[in-house]
């Protein structure tokens, strides 16, 4: 029953002053972007110029995929039952699991695994495909039902790379997809999932907040759909994934 | 049971291709900060410096508050019973509502709402307050329990006056501080709810959004948090505000 | 600050000890049908045989609907998406909400409201619907999008009949229905929420209460969609209302 | 993308027509108890007498346990935040986890499995106190940090006794019990969890709903909570499980 005191190291908070990790809140609000703020109190420390514009990419990178996914319909279900708006993200946020964005996470988790183990970055892929092809598991952060290619992919690898950030994660993915092309003749490119599990697993992130990026990153579109289904639709119409139109702004350039 | 098609402009997803309100997803994954991201998303147009300058700071003001709000004791309850990050992300941003970083969207509603009415800014100020002294309601977004002053009101300030932003709603947000002190001659100073309700309303965004905002601003102290339960407490503790202890970094600055 | 001491008079529990409402869990377990507890736990005194009988009743009402309503599909994403099954029930509880089984509340408060207006019940009921149309508002809880006569209405006010215990609320629902006929020559019987909202106003509930019970009712079968989800389908299905097909039990009486 | 039809077996919806795994909702409405329907609705069938009545002290035992849990302390703070009685259910529901009530399901699944090996209950019990022992693991389901004899165990188990029900599971249960003891040298009596868990497993329910069980008798003890949040304080105020004090009626008998 011991009221014991218990420890937290997020922030401080006084009469006139917070503290975010030990940095003034006022002096964040100017000098630093989200992004680095998001890593600084994920992380407890600055991140390095490589790693704020990788970390800026990765939570731009899936801000949003349209309505099909099953967390927005979840969360225009919520709005579309007469709820607040945090109730509907709340609502898409626990949508967002092991099959939903958990690729992040379980190709980190593998990576990170197998990428301590010694010897040639090729031939620990080689022996990962193995192990996968003799278990019946699938490489998480492979492969996609809708892109063949994913565009995010290639930009968050050309901005480590830009940077000299390139890691052995980054590496040990490349080294897996084409170990899954030899060995199991199939092309399984890697996904923004695969991407995002290895670059943050080169940036030092437990892969345990791997579902956590993607969340954060989420948000924002999820509460672009509830405002949408808010503003533009009926209570309670018939919600499913199909068919809908976009009817957005066309193709356009910063 | 008509299948009717149903419309939507948020983004736009083909194979190979990531449009969100127009923008292809690998350009702004590199050329567009976070905060400017969220802005697209949520208005669907690029923001201008000053907007995504105010954009960042708003997303940074409120991205944590120590483990006091309930928000952060319901995340570390979801933990605490044995459950994954998302769903303790979940049970944070359920808590955020009308009393808990609700202030914002009331401020901002009133706000709108005054702001529209002719006049000099200083005299709309006077009713309001004879209104909220009549009605015996609080003025939200004004007053803090804890701080005195709330450090980020300036600073918000500070960054639209820099680049010239401060329109109708800042001007009668400090009218209306002004006037609670004479007419009330209660010393009310603008909190941060208030100052981005303000800011929001110049922005030009729908009151309704102001929790919305919130909550993406919140969620990644939401998962740092509930990261911190998992990896340095015991399922089940006892759960409660108090007494705890700041053992983070020292004051540092960038 | 003040660590004040708050009170509660749900429970009582002490080792080797747990009081409900003053009732010993061990004699509940085998002395009380579970709607009684529910009825215990909510109202703080037992239920008299007619309010058990129809607490039953309301509860066994609306357990569940098939999988239409946006609740379930906001349950059947949760799974869909790789999650607990508790994460499932709660997105689905998340969808009810004022469009969605709001109407119980929403129907009971007008009913109380009004039932307090001296006169003849029907003469309550006219006025009611003259100002339903001076308004432009609907009735809460009478019509049905899918049942012309719900089946479950009649059911409920025969039990209540039965037992003598109907009272001014079931009356005045019914006189509404009648007047709404009258008046606006539209016939919109009453449903399941209006005649639950009625029965639950005649027992003496606050009428804010008519959601939570809504969702008591409604979990198992949330539970049910969900492990159903679990059981037969696969991960990150195109979910959607339509098409499905009933493949359960045919028709079977006790 | 098919839009291929899917199958659900739980209810049967037409124009003036519910029908619940083939009954007819005003039928069960009138002749079925509410634990009967929370029965049939996740199996599929009607109950024997005895799995009747044990399903009702099931839901009965864990209806409330008052203020300390944490599933109470997110429901509460979901009312202190300002939202609704809905969302303030899904805060407490998502803190029901492996921690917290997941001893039924995880007791529950090691009886399954233990029970399905050969030999008398003492020598499947005692292997699996050894087993225990090796692998350094705690039983789930057995002691009780508060509870040193839970109340509500020996009240299941004499109901299942009086009914000739006990089955292999709840010998188990017993067994190992007895096991604990004399091979740890450990008072580890059974609790509510240990004994749901075994009487599940009799009646053949998957080990994997026993949570979802918990939370549908729980749920009433949540909206409880937060009811009483809602209406006897204020919001936003310090929560926390300490101190409070019970002030409801005092021990009572039916």
């Amino acid at each position: 029953m011991g009221n014991k005191t218990w420890k937290t190291g997020i922030s401080d908070v006084s009469p006139g002053r917070i503290r975010i990790r030990g940095y003034d809140i006022a002096e964040i609000m100017e000098k630093l972007t989200y992004a680095e703020v998001v890593y600084l109190v994920l992380r407890g420390e600055l991140p390095s110029k490589a790693e704020a514009e990788l970390m800026n990419a990765i939570l731009v990178s899936t801000v949003d995929h349209g309505p099909l996914p099953p967390s927005v319909l979840a969360t225009r279900s919520v709005i579309s039952g007469g709820n607040s708006l945090n109730a509907a993200i709340a609502g898409g946020v626990l949508v967002i699991g092991d099959s939903h964005g958990g690729a992040i996470e379980q190709s980190a988790k593998i990576m990170q695994e197998w990428a301590k183990k010694g010897g040639e970055v090729s031939a620990i892929a080689a022996d990962l495909v193995e192990w996968l092809k003799e278990t019946g598991k699938r490489m998480p952060g492979f492969g996609h039902t809708l892109h063949q290619v994913d565009p995010r992919t290639a930009k968050l690898f050309d901005i480590a790379e830009r940077h000299g950030y390139s890691g052995k994660h980054i590496e040990l993915c490349r080294a897996i997809e084409k170990a899954l092309e030899e060995k199991l003749d199939k092309k399984l490119p890697i996904n923004v999932n695969g991407a995002v599990g290895a670059v943050i697993s080169d940036m030092g992130f437990d892969w345990r907040l791997g579902k956590g990026l993607f969340v954060i990153s989420r948000v924002p579109g999820l509460l672009a759909h509830a405002y949408e289904e808010m503003i533009r639709e009926k209570p309670l119409r018939k919600l499913g994934p199909m068919p809908f139109a976009y009817d957005g702004p066309g193709d356009r350039n910063i």
